[in-house]
């Protein structure tokens, strides 16, 4: 392997609605990291930024941001891997590190998204979904929401346990943020302000979902020994329509990225001290302490209830206030995630706010719905962590294989109502409020659909129309749904002669 | 230094006007590099697009792809440096591999752009432009037609001597594409079809600008020992904006790119069997080869008089046909003059397109108007070259100062015209045809301004006006230039001494 690599500083803006330009929150956080770590000759500038052009109007952002900052001449590129982004500058600029290449690198992530209307920020947010499931109107929130709702089945939670679990996620990192000087939101929000919101998708509420946010992070890595080492770093793709995936209440990528850096450090989940988990939405910071092995499957909510997860707990998750408070600009939430576990190392914040005796933390960043997530991990230099010769992880990852993935249309018309939510700010140019559902078919395949009726459950039996591109559902009655059973399977009982021959 | 890196192998779709979409040409090109390398466990896929966002509605492009190719799982990020995407992206999987932490790394390339209208490509492009200078209208044509007004004039050219020179690139650029299986344009171009084109922005015609294209490309990078080897990478910015550079006929951002590859390779110029330039104008492949220490300054347009840039030349510069023929699919054509260069180093190539004995090659790649270029080295295994143990540079990379940039507008009226031209296609909602130069100020500063009347000469006095946000010339009186010649001399030899207080 290459080179050992430190973070030699971090520097970080103000979170929440800025006057400032992206280029100004971006100079502002390098500056200050070069000054954190007294660091000033840069051989390299990465650049993490998410949808610039969109948002801004400009591109060529490595360039420019590196000329704003004086140092035309260096080296820039950009890396994006949409809401992860943050956590794949940091990786990329980890490598030019460790290749020997390049000795201090700065790093510099930002987005500037509050001058644009809601409905033309969810757009440029939605691009990162895939082509079907955003045709049919499903925007970032919508997919959460049925993912929250699936999870309420399988963990066999009433709604009103599931809607509790998911207050208390909301007012655990709203009071985590509240402490927090560079965060967004920095009220402490209490159950009734949680009950009181308005509905974004079914069953997520507005305190459900992080904000629209401006902000810039940055961060200097080098090849000379400081305080904090970068140990462990994971990366890993999932397929890019949710529907496409073996489990909606797990997600593969950051449990391979987590296997991948927890190997790479030569640590256990129960070695992490403190960590930021990716609450883009409240459910995503329970099935991340689960993916992340902090927990068992669908024991998540049970640690939160306890709050083994509250800064005072035993594996403090989001003391910064997560993206929910500390506030989501894409592109830099991960190396935010990255500067609050550097912050936590080195024991210097306030004491309200700092996890006691922190070594080693965790940063889990993903991007998309759940398609490109990172896992980077974070450790004091100065504590001595004996390391058995023949290590072995006891971190089990869980079903990792890739599956077949299928785009025929499905043959069946009937099918199962898998998970379903009524999203109420859509995305520009689909009709509000709009009920989604996943829908797994006779013949297996999960397709995206719109409902054409109200008061749906999970598991009921539905009917397929199609209309062009889009599917539609409703209630199926039994007697449709079991003749087509009866007739698939009848058909793969008694298969005709020369359809067999066919086959090859 | 990390570990060596080599190249496994490399694929190409056809370049051109494309049904497929950018996915699909993306894949092509990846199944056919992972078949060329005979390498299908990929540990890492790097993509390189440009604005793809913008281009094709979708972003997330990293997980996108991946999952297009039945690789999610595998860890993806995309990275971007404008038109020198493909280059960039090469240099940041070199590091992940040199790094040791991925052996065989795969990278693809691409860009979809024909199925847009002009007009709104070229606003998509000119995206990439300094602010000041996008809003005055400038256009990457319009400010590539500045530069080789200037170049005539510097070298002591005749509009007609520098009219051929174009003429001598596009022609033997086209030449070399008619032999390219892979080129967008594969007929030959003669003088009079030269002439006859029209002009896109004053001296510059249709055929000294690359064209739009489609097309994508993929490269297998490896630890393994492999017949070629990456020896030499240089990645270097600059200014944003082209006013504010020293030179306008030389870039800075090439020559220390080159500098720095050819430091890591430990060769010279003159080392170089191939080399790709990149040619987006035909007058930046004259100013490429003399940045590179080909030929010294001012006289790159006699060598390709001479022949020696030819196929069967001295050093033999894009014999693919360049951008100019092969195509320009903005985030694609760095990756595609890196497959060039491998095909060459290979000796595979049909006999009228192989360049005889080529043991060393070259790429130049430019960024935006010349503000993050890099600079690719790949180097045969098997051809033994000994490196002298102190081994020192020769090439000279020129004037490299960072200079001071103040941004601060003119004090002074009157000035002089360093270059100028006639933009004729412009932007969407700039009105055409629009003529622009660029003014040097009495008191040295450098303004781009829109012309107010014809018949402009390079070194006349001219008045400036502004009006909002834009500077507007015209002709100016030699008694207004020469009274405030006059007032700004006297106003520093006779300073008041109140003054001179003033200052601290």
């Amino acid at each position: 392997m290459g080179a050992e690599v430190y973070v030699a500083g971090v520097g970080m803006t103000k979170f929440g609605k800025s006057t400032e330009s992206l280029p100004e929150l971006m100079v502002e956080a390098a500056f200050k990291a070069m000054g954190d770590a007294n660091i000033h000759t840069i051989d390299y500038v990465f650049i993490g930024v998410m949808s610039v052009e969109e948002f801004t109007g400009e591109s060529n952002f490595a360039a420019l941001i590196t000329d704003r900052l004086g140092l035309s001449g260096v080296p820039s590129s950009r890396v994006e891997t949409a809401s992860s982004t943050g956590s794949a500058v940091f990786e990329s600029a980890f490598y030019a590190v460790a290749s020997g290449y390049h000795k201090n690198v700065l790093i510099i992530a930002g987005e500037k998204m509050t001058h644009l209307p809601t409905a033309r920020t969810t757009k440029i947010l939605a691009e990162a979904i895939e082509q079907n499931e955003r045709n049919h109107g499903a925007s970032m929130p919508a997919l959460a929401a049925m993912i929250t709702q699936k999870y309420q089945q399988e963990a066999r939670l009433s709604t009103e346990q599931m809607q509790s679990v998911l207050a208390k996620v909301a007012i655990k990192n709203h009071y985590n943020g509240s402490l927090n000087p560079y965060a967004q939101f920095r009220k402490v929000v209490s159950e009734e302000d949680y009950f009181a919101s308005r509905w974004v998708s079914f069953p997520l509420r507005t305190y459900d979902c992080a904000p629209i946010t401006d902000g810039a992070v940055a961060v200097v890595l080098t090849a000379e020994k400081k305080r904090i080492r970068v140990s462990g770093l994971g990366h890993a793709t999932d397929t890019l329509a949710v529907r496409h995936r073996d489990s909606f209440t797990s997600f593969r990528s950051t449990r391979l990225a987590a296997q991948q850096a927890y190997n790479m450090a030569k640590i256990n989940p129960q070695d992490i001290s403190v960590a930021e988990v990716h609450d883009a939405f409240t459910p995503f910071e329970i099935i991340g302490t689960e993916d992340l092995g902090f927990f068992p499957p669908q024991q998540g909510w049970k640690a939160l209830g306890k709050g083994l997860t509250s800064i005072k707990g035993k594996i403090p998750i989001n003391p910064s206030g997560g993206l929910k408070a500390r506030g989501h600009p894409v592109g830099a939430s991960g190396l935010a995630q990255i500067a609050e576990v550097v912050w936590q190392l080195r024991g210097e914040l306030e004491p309200s706010r700092q996890v006691q005796g922190a070594r080693i933390g965790l940063s889990q960043n993903i991007g998309g719905l759940a398609n490109n997530n990172l896992v980077t991990i974070l450790e004091r230099t100065d504590s001595y962590r004996p390391v058995p010769v023949y290590w072995q992880s006891l971190f089990d990852p869980g079903n990792t294989e890739t599956k077949e993935i299928s785009e025929q249309a499905p043959a069946a018309n009937y099918g199962t109502l898998e998970t379903f939510t009524t999203l109420y700010t859509t995305p520009e140019g689909v009709p509000s409020p709009l009920t989604l559902g996943f829908v797994r078919t006779n013949d297996q395949k999960m397709i995206l659909a719109r409902a054409r009726q109200e008061n749906l459950k999970i598991g009921q039996r539905v009917q397929l129309e199609r209309e062009g591109d889009l599917f539609y559902f409703r209630e199926g009655s039994f007697t449709g749904w079991m003749q087509e059973r009866i007739g698939r399977w009848l058909s793969r009982v008694f298969v005709p002669p020369n359809a067999k021959e066919g086959k090859s």
